[in-house]
């Protein structure tokens, strides 16, 4: 039986306007203007969902999610099952996670067990990066069969010397191979040869707290690698899309590439716009633990967060991710008690990204389309699976949110669905809020139930970035 | 009865599918899902258009046109009549015109009068712009009721002086007037003053073939100009439009207003993309007369043709508009015979636009659904006419173009239908033709044939650019 | 009789060393190296000048000051006698002050009036700039032959409509016959049309206060006029000397035409580096009328002062002068009081200039050579006098300040030589003391007398700028 | 006896004048005013030199030369004595030279080592750099007692991995042991992991002869190598010191970093103003490995030679010096054949510089007092022994070249004196010509013959960077 939507406001990334959704079966049949005369016919037979007062919204993509990351000796605590589910409480029917290969290991065989962990456990539907740890002859080789198959991006860490770290020899062999195939190359852009050294000097000068991980990676130390990524990716000649932007300098050094015509992208998240160094990072004692993440959070005073608004409203920053990456306070964050450098990197978000977000319509920084375009119509584009996702379309798969513009309401650790024992954004007061999801013409989410499973989520094999110029 | 177009690959500001498009009197009803049932059903008692093959794409908008225009002693030889058939033949279903006051008279009375003038001729939609020739206490008071009443630009001049001039203190005037109404300031950007120095001082030394029009306007008089008007604007909190842009420095400065975040757009013309002053303005004899514009064509060897495309892709460039002027050779351009300075500026080109831009499809130097974005969907937004115009949606007037992506043909003054005596694009070969146009709902071009007539076209009231932050 | 300065330190523009220096007659006879066999041989017969612990600079070099200037209905206070009286006070041997031609005035018979007006009453050597405050064939005419004949530079104004504003055609008319001559364009670069409208509508809306004038002469409409004179000059092929520079963004513009090797080049004034809006323009009362100028003091908060001082250790700013303009508070300033436009424009600092600038060197803004290099080597070299002026060496003219770096003392009008009512500088505490001036070879300032009188001073015609490339 | 030089014109980095130059022992004595009773009084008891129709200027200083580099299996075929009195012909007369540490080694020893090297064997004075390829805690310790002593620069490498490489965190270490003794860091920027994989595929593709080698090293990765230079040294809060810089985009980097009041400095050398890759490093056969250098000479075509004479206009380039490091083709560059990597990279122009750079003031490029300035005076400054060398001043060093600015004669491997068995300037046509150079009051160089021996040379312990801010 199809389902109709009416009485909502739909939204694209191009504006918003009065239409009923048919979805019939897994995909979008029609969306009809209201009070014609096919709508009234399509209502005939329909379940009608009423959307009075509501946006209808595409449901949202977060393209950059880490279930279970390894990280220090730990494992970020959400795993497939439990962060899908969060994701779905929060709008967003889409995510794509990452497959690790490290130094040594076979690149093929990593992506088959990471696929493997997520298969039968997600609420939602989901694609996979793969990161690069050890670039080599073996690791280029099987780049190209996996972007054949749907795995059409690559990510590579200039942080993180002796674990994930590739230097600029090894970053541009990956680039050569992307240009070839067409993988995005995406990139963790930190000095992290540099930062070491600074984060081993201040822990010998006994500064050993939380805010001392915002010291020392210092923005120069971002905006440095974004260059130095940007230029290896023109002797390179590949895509490059940098992940988790967070200083204003970074910023810039992505504007003049982009002014230049370059394909270069770059995502920023909810963290990095919400939050601060001196207020959050910097809080007494090792509360600061929980808003420890890579790159880090950064100083109001210095102007980031604005910076990275305008930057959104530019489309220098073109996507809104998570890096959902959660850790407990209790055994995990308290791990780099008495050394900040052991504190695990990440903040839990998956769950909260579409309200997050949608507090900058509400404040005025971006508008309603620009909502939609961020977090759901361009990572869909940008990652290769559009018009599939990340548009209410003819065609589209029936991923949609109906979102209450008007219901006030508070984040808190008591109401979240992600495995977490906190949350970085207890007590942040929200206007917006999504009351139904339906991914994949099923509601998962309704009248504040979750109705869906683990393993309602398919595996989403890609295309190319659809940016590419 | 309805019509359902079929077969046919939709094509939006974000890419392309298979989908139908069902419209009903004036507006389209619903966007389906090809061989859904409820497309079976929308079949039964609807004419159906078959596309298979083809394009189908929202209508296009053209908001750059001065259909007999006044200048140097004579008009724009394309009358509202003539004029807006040609744009329909080439696809465009909407264009913005000018009402021009100059320094002394009445901004309403200039308005009503040339509203008056296209009132019954035009064959389809029609909004106007206000250029403001005499800034003065009356003229910025009648810009607030016009606002209201659905005209929201104002276009200003740098050059001209003598005739359309405005000075800097003006302009500031005009802009703060905008900031408190809301409304976009277009600009013509090139510093008139010097460029008239340089000119009469070409003429002095008996330098008098067309091509001096544009070494006498030199890119550095317009990147100063763009710089000007954007550091006004800001000064004056106002938006900023600026108008034919044809040199890289310009280009330039406005993606550096961008860069920072200012309300500042720009568009180019078909004419600055395709044509260069080597092979066009330089042209023999007083051929090149037919290329004397303002800006100037540019120089290829300086690269500003490749800046521009690049320009259309960084979306520093948002819109490609006409600024049809048509002029024939025979007693118009003629009239610059022995003096450059004399040749009427203007180039006819309202009914090519959406076939010389999807060359830039064909040739790869952008994508299908920036074509659309560029000539369709972004002018709509930029003059406040989405989702009314500028898309194929639930809702929207039913303006659609059936557009053959493989058709080949050549221009010529022969199988155009603008009111000029030569083509600048005589023998230019072309890939992709206007099949089908509709507009509201009615064919007005099928088959090679014209079926809709003067009087067809309704004038648009609009709101506010949508892309203001 | 020779003078042999012994025991002291003598400064150039590249470093410091002790030296001795022998002057003979008019003219420095000797550098010579302390203790060698021909210093020693040297002070036999020589009048000895004891300088142990003390700084040997040349005389300082100013190169815009305005005596006597006629402003909005009343004259600057100092004129020749008194201005250079007090200029030889504070160190300084060389001024150039302007001859001024406005609209419809013969040009030369505005030079030679204003020459005469200087003969026989000047302390020390003075040169002459050349104001054209209304461009025509006359006019330009004119400027060659005064070039040959040692009026090597010509000031235009972008502010100031009405009075001595040129519009851009007569700017870029006076720049191409500057470049056929080789002088030099001295521009007042802010966008006066611009900044009357924002004045006009302060004072409408009943904001009289001083620091109205400094709010309304927006830091934009410098930068903006700064960079349309680089694009006219760039036009105009000549070069380019922006005066009394004191907006961060319009120091931006000079250094980015620098770094493309254009012969642009700028001066600030003491007045921008050492006052506030905060802290002087916006002094209660009328009292921020003593800090009146134009272009305006800029807000601290906003890091004008450091930018400033930044660009003076960058050579983007190239030379310090005074723009010496005094106005008494009583019945000049005060013809403001009501209206800040009609405060007459200007800050008496000719006797202050070594002494402020010195500061910097206490400081550490900026080292010692460059204190030299910018009040007196690059001054001379800028306005074709060196190395007759602003060295000290062999050949040159013997103007020489022995200067005490020690000395503390209190800036005040009780010990000012200025023919002013009050100081702008009152209070303020300076390290540094002129001791002795030496002005071609006779000392006119010693042991706190002066020892000059009006007369010594000779009119100095000029070579042409030596910076050009 | 004394030396008096008269009749000459005698060029400081400010401009030129007439003058006498009184030498007494190692020392000048006094420079003196033509004709004065001073002049003529020296004139007696004194060797008079005829300066007539000559420029007098300070000794060259070239602060960047290879003695006896060992590189890739061979060693640069000029030591100490054959490599000194080359510069010394060429009016060079004091070099900074290069001692090295590599991985492993102890600082202080190398440092020894190089010095008993050169002690005894200069004609010429002499100072010493020292290399760190080998950061650890050691060679940090060992900085401070260096800067002590004399050694007051410190050069890294970015290029040659598995040889002189730093990677980033060595860099920001030594860069920080350098913030706190004054120490300048000298940087050979490029990206050598990079290139190290363009060249190795270059080679695997056959693509073998020398030309390859400027293929490979690609501008972007100087300029990226000197954009993160900076940035490291910003974070590192050390001055920095570019050497031979060839990329237009390393020269933008270097003018970003001075515009910010950055404490960053940089060189070229005659080989990348006066070759190309075109004409020089392309030619037939094996001959351009004459030409191959790091950084590679670069193309033409793509404008870097034009860039870098602006770059020394606009002191974003502040010294020129010669990277002698000269290599036979015989059994040395023939390393290389087949085989463009194993060439030992290095031009012979210890000799060249300062008739090379003199091109620049005939063809206009720069002025007299520019020259003199860039080969001299700054060199000088920079590295901390102005006023001792650099200038001809009372009590500098007597080191004095007598140039005549008309002899017109062609550079030879035959008139040379440098051991190499070819010279990359062969047949280039030179106006001007050292006739007499003096060192430190002897004359070394003298009407053709050379008079000087090893051993006339000293050692000369530094100062710091005199440019510091």
């Amino acid at each position: 039986m199809a389902t109709l939507i009416k009485g909502g406001t739909v939204v694209s990334s191009t504006g918003a306007s009065p239409a009923e959704v048919l979805i019939d079966g897994e995909r979008i049949a029609a969306v009809l203007q209201p009070a014609s005369d096919i709508a009234a016919a399509a209502e005939g037979g329909a379940e009608v969902v009423d959307a009075t007062g509501r946006l209808v919204v595409p449901g949202g993509v977060d393209v950059h999610t880490h279930m279970s990351l390894p990280f220090g000796g730990t494992f970020a605590s959400d795993d497939f099952e439990t962060g899908t589910r969060a994701a779905a409480w929060g709008g967003t029917t889409t995510i794509i996670d990452f497959a690790t290969q490290t130094y040594g290991e076979n690149v093929r065989a990593c992506f088959d067990a990471r696929l493997a962990e997520a298969e039968g456990n997600c609420a939602i539907d989901y694609g996979m990066h793969m990161i690069l740890g050890g670039v080599d002859d073996d690791a280029l080789a099987e780049m190209d069969p996996l972007v054949d198959e749907g795995v059409t991006s690559f990510k590579l860490f200039m942080a993180y010397p002796g674990v994930l770290y590739s230097d600029d020899g090894l970053i541009l062999r990956a680039m050569q191979q992307a240009a070839g195939n067409g993988g995005l190359i995406m990139m963790h852009a930190e000095n992290g040869l540099a930062i070491d050294v600074l984060a081993a000097q201040a822990f010998e000068r006994g500064e050993t707290a939380p805010v001392n991980h915002g010291y020392v990676r210092r923005k120069e130390l971002e905006s440095e690698a974004t260059h130095r990524a940007i230029q290896l990716a023109k002797v390179g000649a590949a895509p490059l899309y940098i992940v988790h932007l967070s200083a204003a300098e970074a910023l810039e050094q992505v504007a003049l590439a982009r002014d230049a015509g370059m394909n270069v992208f770059a995502e920023t998240c909810p963290q990095y716009l919400h939050f601060s160094l001196e207020e959050h990072l910097d809080r007494p004692g090792f509360e600061g633990a929980a808003y420890v993440c890579s790159t880090p959070i950064r100083s109001r005073e210095e102007g980031h967060q604005n910076a990275l608004w305008k930057g959104l409203r530019t489309n220098d920053l073109a996507v809104v991710s998570t890096d959902h990456c959660p850790f407990c306070m209790k055994e995990q964050k308290e791990l780099g008690l008495g050394d900040f450098r052991a504190i695990p990197n990440g903040i839990g978000g998956v769950e909260h990204r579409m309200d997050l977000i949608f507090q900058g319509v509400v404040t005025g920084e971006i508008g309603l389309a620009r909502w939609v375009e961020l977090c759901a119509t361009t990572p869909a584009r940008m990652m290769g699976m559009y018009p599939r996702k990340g548009i209410i379309a003819a065609g589209s798969d029936a991923d949609v949110v109906i979102y209450d513009p008007e219901h006030r309401w508070t984040i808190s650790v008591d109401n979240h669905h992600m495995n977490i024992d906190h949350s970085a954004y207890e007590g942040v007061e929200v206007t917006g809020h999504v009351d139904t999801v339906i991914s994949r013409g099923r509601k998962i989410v309704d009248n504040g139930q979750y109705l869906g499973r683990a393993g309602d989520g398919q595996y989403l094999p890609r295309g190319l970035c659809q940016y590419l110029q």
